[in-house]
């Protein structure tokens, strides 16, 4: 987060009360410690579901409050919310892969868990802004490139479809106070590493950590927008504290496109221990999920959120690496 | 269903085995009763939940086989799908206020149920064409109109929200030989008419049918496309049988557009009991599913199907209460 991003959330949401669900995982425990480290009463909840990215080392207790549990356990969640100014809920299957082998699993967690969640807040009484972190994944297979919000949402996995429907049902319970964020490939510290099932851009940067080979599937010519998570943070927080956000879905994605060789050529150039890239067939699994060049236009971020992204990909995954090299418990 | 259509019917598909989900429905029924009288061996499937309109009455047990199922349960579907020429998937909840009143049923039942359905008729290899009945309410409040595919859906109710996931699972699964189709309004012969929560139109049917008077909500300038059923079971049969139709979404409305005011004194003036149409406040809990005017572009039905809807309201209300004058069980 910049320096004045920092400052916004410092003056806005020191001293009030935030709710971060799935706060154990990338995202969400970045988020979680930008605002407890900016004054504001932090409650994490989040089910610690195993390969959902989710980890008790993410966040420090002293800082944040943590609540295990799913979002669709009200009598967990309700004493949490009852009293938040800020709901940003995070909280979610986030494997493709996963989401073919127990489709049901990811659509009953993104879709009846998450009106659980909404129905819960709305029995408290919530008024809080609340943000809820989509994915590309509902375009699907879209063009033209760049996608904006305008493109009629195609998606290509069971994770996309229950995504986009809990975006929509977001948009029914509470459309004047719920921004929705469509975010491209992101990457950054706290990233869950060890799942080869959560993206391209984690596995990357695990290999080039242990030094090994990079593989590129196909001749890796698709088009990406990866997004380094403090631009996510900026966006997120952005999007709670804009009031014309409520009631939008935004797309939040980069304007540096670069393709998958590229990224593995450029994370291999950051990391010293100059892994090599190789090229390789598709494994089946993946060509199954695999959409072809999938790249977001943030223009209405830009005039809503006044958002920009900050962080070019050489730069983002230099940080993301020395970070990672300082904690090599996450990748050994 | 014009006799040209029906000639289409008999020639394609005498001889084919076809499954109807919620076959004990109103459209359901109505196209069960045409399949097998155009020689095919149907095979109904429905669970005859409470409150979704279907109805053991709507078929006769000599033409149609019936299994009372979820479509989810494997176990009783897998059988009846396994060698299907054309799946017709009709099942699901249809009351917008009852998906109010218990939004995580509906959810469940338009999404976890048909995502059963879906893996049943993967694992059993299956090749059949099917045809997913959609609604127009997937738009939600929509400009501009006519609403036209190319609109991005914002569902207005949580029914909205699942039947749209339901569409986008089906395409997941067999985008190749899968048409959706989104209804408009729908009324005919064999419609709930018990249920005040199943549309206006069932309403002011049993209404007139009983020599009661015909309320209509605030002033009544929202306009409506209103099908009769033989037109949808058309557009129904067209969807199965063209193959450019495979992996579409396509509307089916009317290009006669009524006001509801104009829709309560047609129905009073085919009605023998001269019914009189008086206005009313809104009920909240109507007032909280109502989404204005909307009707429906059909000119992708024309082009791709070559459908076109051929009988006009007050032609077909007309006969609707004819039918129901015949069966006075049904709004006894």
């Amino acid at each position: 987060m910049t320096s004045a991003g920092l400052q916004l959330v410092r003056e806005r949401l020191s001293g009030t009360d935030c709710v971060v669900t799935g706060g154990l995982g990338f995202i969400g425990s970045n988020l979680a410690l930008t605002l407890a480290d900016a004054g504001a009463t932090v409650t994490v909840v989040d089910d610690l579901k195993a390969g959902h990215g989710g980890d008790r080392a993410n966040v420090d207790d002293k800082q944040v409050a943590v609540i295990v549990a799913d979002v669709g356990d009200p009598a967990h969640v309700a004493p949490a919310v009852a009293a938040a100014d800020y709901v940003f809920d995070l909280a979610g299957q986030v494997s493709h892969v996963a989401s073919i082998s127990d489709p049901e699993r990811d659509l009953a967690l993104n879709t009846i868990s998450r009106l659980r969640f909404l129905e819960t807040l709305k029995r408290v009484g919530s008024r809080a802004r609340v943000v809820y972190t989509s994915t590309r994944q509902v375009y699907g297979r879209s063009a033209p490139l760049p996608i904006s919000e305008r493109t009629v949402p195609h998606p290509s996995d069971v994770n996309g479809v229950a995504k986009l429907a809990a975006e929509h049902l977001h948009l029914l319970y509470a459309r004047e106070r719920t921004a929705i964020l469509r975010l491209s490939n992101v990457y950054g510290p706290r990233q869950h590493l060890r799942n080869d099932e959560l993206g391209v851009l984690p596995v990357f940067v695990r290999r080039a950590l242990r030094g090994e080979r990079l593989v590129v599937f196909g001749d890796g010519r698709d088009l990406r927008d990866p997004l380094h998570v403090d631009d996510v943070l900026d966006a997120i927080i952005r999007a709670a504290l804009v009031p014309e956000a409520a009631g939008q879905v935004i797309n939040v994605g980069h304007h540096e496109v670069l393709s998958i060789k590229q990224l593995a050529e450029l994370t291999a150039a950051a990391s010293s221990s100059s892994p090599t890239v190789v090229h390789d067939d598709w494994r089946s699994d993946y060509a199954q999920v695999a959409i072809g060049s999938a790249h977001l236009s943030s223009s209405l971020a830009s005039t809503l959120l006044g958002w920009q992204p900050r962080i070019g990909f050489a730069d983002g995954i230099d940080r993301t690496l020395a970070w990672f090299s300082q904690h090599p418990e996450r990748f050994a």
